[in-house]
């Protein structure tokens, strides 16, 4: 991790520039991924389960006896672990939702805006060593919520043929049935244009390795919508002397664990701090299961001594971080001055991974400075709002030349005509009734 | 148009397909523009302005000067207008604020959600002979009203090296102080880099022709968000025998106008009401200033009886119209069963028109069947939601162990590790206070 005394903010942008990712290359293995499964269908995702997974599959479908015999294969403590979790995330997540509203502007015109599901959304779910079940909950449990009518879930088989129970578990406890033994690229592909096993869908969200990524900005070309634009996960600790520097070591370890591309940063007005959570990392680093991929992380990182606290919030605003952690004394202010930032932990007893697992925050969240732009997931992604408006006679003969008169000056007659028509109409019939 | 008669569901994409876009070639165009711009700024923009608009410009910012003329070159009549369509807009669009979400999921976890200004936003206004000022509406009474700290307005300059009068009147009423003359991609390329007179933006609004289109597209590449992607404008009218066959007429050519790529659809249970229709647009079109435009999209268009209503929702949600006007008996009905659809226009007396321009709602909709997986532009479009979790010593001694079980379980120590530091600390704490 590198150590930085009060930069001034033209460098910013590269000495904490995030780390590049190639996307050209892994676009031309993706194209014929999707080529194939457009033409093949199922087919081709069962070659190519043999061919990534080196499993051979004859049916693509999680079975009810897969999904039964999961919840015997997880202990009880995780299984209510889960269920502690599901039960936060549903609370905070059922609370976004917004009322119908409806609003007559003016006498006889009235509009309205409604909350309406996305119909078919596709879920990808991570497999391998580590299994994210967690994932399933911040997708799952958002999209029940809103009342998506086809939820399908896609992760990779073991070598076994099958999906890790403990994902198999959470799928089945959050309600979604139709789960797929696919993964990679494929996997959104079949989302994508739909095969016989997989339903065509109108959204992709979750997480993924750079193919599944690239295979998700791909598929935006075909119409389909996504999450938002992925990239390697990253934390920015923002810690002064009130902070625990064995606390603040610990979630920047916990992020730098994610991948070699991920990024830890930690901003703070003491040069002593500083150097006091550098050597913690250093100690605990020792004993992670996943030390090596913490440490090649750690070597995209840094380690910013700002002292001034204005300057400060600008250079975290500027860097807009997925994860944002505010342990410093006056963090109330701190915090009414972020603008841009995926999700904010405050005070030294909120770790991250808190809010990864079972806050109730949605973990899903803009990384790569993407915070600027976008929100995290949330059910609001699951829903489209349409508006409605209703005028009556009366309120078009308000409202109708107003149309008429912009209409005429953006030179669209026919737009005007569609008002004159029914004024005219009003007029006429006002002479015979 | 032509007529169908009951069309059979796996025909429907096809014989309601919208026209193909060419987007590769355009491509080509507008990388080299993207180029340009990066890397020479101003200049390259000036550089544009004469081989595209035909003008020299000294400044590429609209003046004090010009601002204050254009109020003097435009009618009351038509400044009366746009005052009452912004009342409604902001009406409207106020009213869809949401207030912050605090919920204490369990005792000593808060989470919190809080609406955030997408900080630097820029609206592309298109110019030429028919200037859409009612988009500066569309796109400046929400960014107001949101708190967007920076909102560029770019527009592309006459012959003169003046923008349209109505749309710097309606951007200074709306409150929108950077006022750039600049049009097509090399617009949307300054946004998206910035240049000495155009400030870098977080997100990119507004229409415009395919180059526009592709550009915004492009733009993404770069990290910067834009509202929506963009097709040609459509409509769906659904009507019966209660609708007046020249209103339905009127609406279906209001749309026809748009551009020779534009589609409209008419969905009825009636061959009789179809043929009237069909007439009626023969009548009216003659009188069209834009006649030729609205022949030829209507050569793309389709009248479609479906005398059965439920399978004629399903083909509406199926096409997913940007704009859907319903005029049937059972309008309520028919309204509740639509799940596909950017804005919906019920009753006799409901134009598009009227939504395009002053009934409150927002004419920037998803078009190209992206109304399944896209919302149309509100105040959301403008906001961010960023999510915010405080967790007392308390509630992480509740929720700290369900987070160990689940990141032991994901394989992932060091997340867990950020707990387990905490509560051990928190343990040796109770032992010596």
């Amino acid at each position: 991790m590198k150590l930085l005394v009060n930069p001034s903010p033209e460098k910013w942008k590269k000495q904490l520039a995030r780390p590049v990712q190639k996307t050209k290359e892994i676009n031309k293995i993706v194209k014929p991924i999707f080529e194939k499964v457009e033409k093949n269908g199922d087919k081709a995702l069962k070659k190519f389960a043999q061919e990534y997974d080196h499993v051979s599959l004859d049916s693509l479908l999680a079975t009810a006896e897969e999904i039964k015999a999961a919840k015997d294969q997880i202990s009880k403590e995780l299984k209510e672990a889960i269920k502690t979790a599901k039960a936060n995330i549903e609370r905070f997540h059922a609370a976004q939702a917004s009322p119908e509203l409806i609003e007559e502007v003016m006498p006889g015109v009235v509009c309205r805006r409604k909350s309406v599901p996305i119909q078919r959304v596709g879920l990808y779910i991570p497999g391998g060593t580590a299994p994210l079940f967690s994932t399933v909950l911040m997708l799952g449990v958002p999209a029940k919520i809103a009342g998506c009518t086809e939820i399908v879930l896609c992760s990779p088989p073991n070598r076994e043929g099958k999906i890790h129970p403990a994902i198999l578990y959470t799928a089945d406890l959050v309600g979604i049935t139709k789960i797929v033994k696919v993964g990679g690229a494929q996997a959104v592909a079949a989302l994508t244009f739909g095969t016989e096993s997989v339903p065509q869908v109108d959204k992709i969200f979750g997480p993924g390795n750079q193919y599944v990524t690239a295979a998700k900005q791909f598929a935006t070309k075909y119409g389909v919508a996504i999450d938002m634009p992925a990239g390697p996960s990253e934390v920015l600790v923002y810690a002064d002397e009130t902070a625990v520097p064995a606390f603040v070591a610990s979630d920047l370890l916990s992020q730098a664990e994610h991948g070699v591309d991920s990024q830890v940063v930690l901003v703070t007005p003491s040069d002593k701090f500083a150097k006091k959570v550098l050597k913690e990392i250093d100690v605990q680093l020792e004993d992670l299961s996943r030390k090596d991929i913490a440490f090649k992380a750690l070597q995209n990182s840094t380690a910013v001594v700002m002292e001034d606290q204005k300057t400060a919030l600008e250079l975290i605003n500027d860097y807009a971080p997925e994860h944002l952690i505010i342990a410093v004394e006056n963090e109330e202010e701190a915090v009414e001055a972020i603008y841009n930032a995926g999700s904010v932990f405050i005070g030294n007893f909120t770790p991250e991974s808190a809010g990864d697992y079972a806050s109730g925050t949605n973990h899903t969240l803009p990384t790569y400075g993407y915070a600027r732009n976008y929100s995290g997931v949330s059910l609001d992604s699951f829903l489209k709002k349409m508006t409605y408006q209703k005028i009556t006679p009366e309120g078009l003969k308000t409202l109708g030349p107003v149309v008429e008169v912009m209409a005429a000056n953006e030179q669209l007659d026919a737009h005007k005509n569609a008002v004159t028509i029914r004024l005219n109409y009003l007029k006429e019939k006002m002479k015979c009734p």
